[in-house]
């Protein structure tokens, strides 16, 4: 499948490079390739510039958001939360309409220091604003809460654990299960909450992962859902 | 250890019968004794009266807040969200000072529909409104994150799965550590997210437990938080 990956960050990479590995046909999307390929510093975590990740995935390509979005038959949005509504506008938004638009992000706002707070919750999601900005992509929440490298190989974190889908097509998170499943995800351990305004729940989640990832000084760990029998009461 | 519970709803009623069973001289505070006691109807969730469940606890006496406040050595807020910095300040404030102030409410806002909202979160808690205004307090915020039955007895849920604390004193939340573990939750199960203002995290975290509890259809159920081992890198 042609699939198309905004953003060139960690989360970019690790989502390209797995899917590659797939065998899917993936381009990254970028404000400025030209500007992206000529960084040769580390980033601010010490890792190396997307020119070094990119020359290391011969088969993934690099384009503008719109020439990406326009030819993806399917797009993952890993953009910065902050800057991902623009980003989205950037590619088009007739590039959208009709294609799952699987949304990884996070509504992070580390402006007052950190942990960083959300810049949008409670009443809304940025689940919810991109799917409001672009009414005909098929918007699919999913994987937000989690690093990117558990993201795309759950067996990083032992034992079972659990992946959230929100979103308004069931057609469309159906396709999202089985992309999830090639990551190693068993298709039991995703768990559908419904609506994209369930966003809102997973986001808020993140207040809560990012004091775990202090407490736990790792970030290779996620929640597993403990459930009583189906019979048991309420 | 005499232990006063504020609030007679499930959540108050789980607490205190625990406590009390587990040999702990409980009273319950409520507003108004005589008109709790009067209330002959089920609650809306056609749970029985609190005077029913008040005669099947025989050691269990109910007083005003600040009565109850006033004898305790530890205090359980299980009041409702919305009224219970104002339960609270009717309780006295001198009647804090210097105590162990469990604090197992959630700031539920229900009237803007279901699932509920929060009336604060993100960048301020419940928990630290609480601390704030009752600064001689040793408030630790636990227990919020998951049904009274689990609360109480977490053998309700199957395998292994954990309950956060949150607070200032160190020595506040290890006797709630030690309050936890009569309830039977095993010492490596709880997690030390910090201070007063992680309780962001475990509140903001109800925003996905209620979506949760609309997906599974039980309340019956909690969060493992699953980790790579300890040596594993970030």
């Amino acid at each position: 499948m042609k699939v198309g990956v905004l953003g060139t960050g960690m989360v970019g990479q690790a989502l390209a490079g797995k899917l590659a590995a797939l065998g899917h046909d993936v381009a990254v999307g970028t404000r400025d390739p030209q500007e992206t390929l000529a960084r040769t510093e580390p980033d601010f975590l010490g890792n190396p510039p997307f020119a070094t990740w990119l020359d290391a995935h011969a088969g993934v390509r690099l384009g503008t958001p719109a020439e990406v979005a326009a030819e993806a038959e399917l797009i993952v949005n890993a953009t910065n939360g902050s800057g991902s509504v623009a980003m989205l506008e950037s590619a088009g938004e007739q590039n959208f309409a009709g294609k799952v638009l699987v949304d990884v992000t996070n509504p992070l706002d580390a402006s007052h220091g950190m942990p960083p707070t959300l810049f949008v919750c409670n009443t809304d999601s940025l689940g919810e604003q991109i799917q409001r900005r672009f009414p005909e992509a098929r918007v699919v929440k999913t994987l937000n809460t989690m690093n990117c490298q558990v993201m795309v190989d759950p067996a990083k974190v032992p034992d079972e654990h659990d992946v959230f889908v929100c979103g308004e097509d069931a057609d469309a998170k159906h396709q999202v299960i089985e992309l999830l499943e090639g990551f190693g995800w068993s298709a039991e351990r995703v768990i559908d909450l419904g609506g994209i305004s369930s966003a809102r729940g997973t986001e808020m989640y993140l207040a809560l992962w990012v004091r775990l990832f202090g407490a736990l000084g790792t970030g290779h760990f996620n929640i597993s859902i403990v459930r009583a029998p189906a019979n048991a009461s309420l």
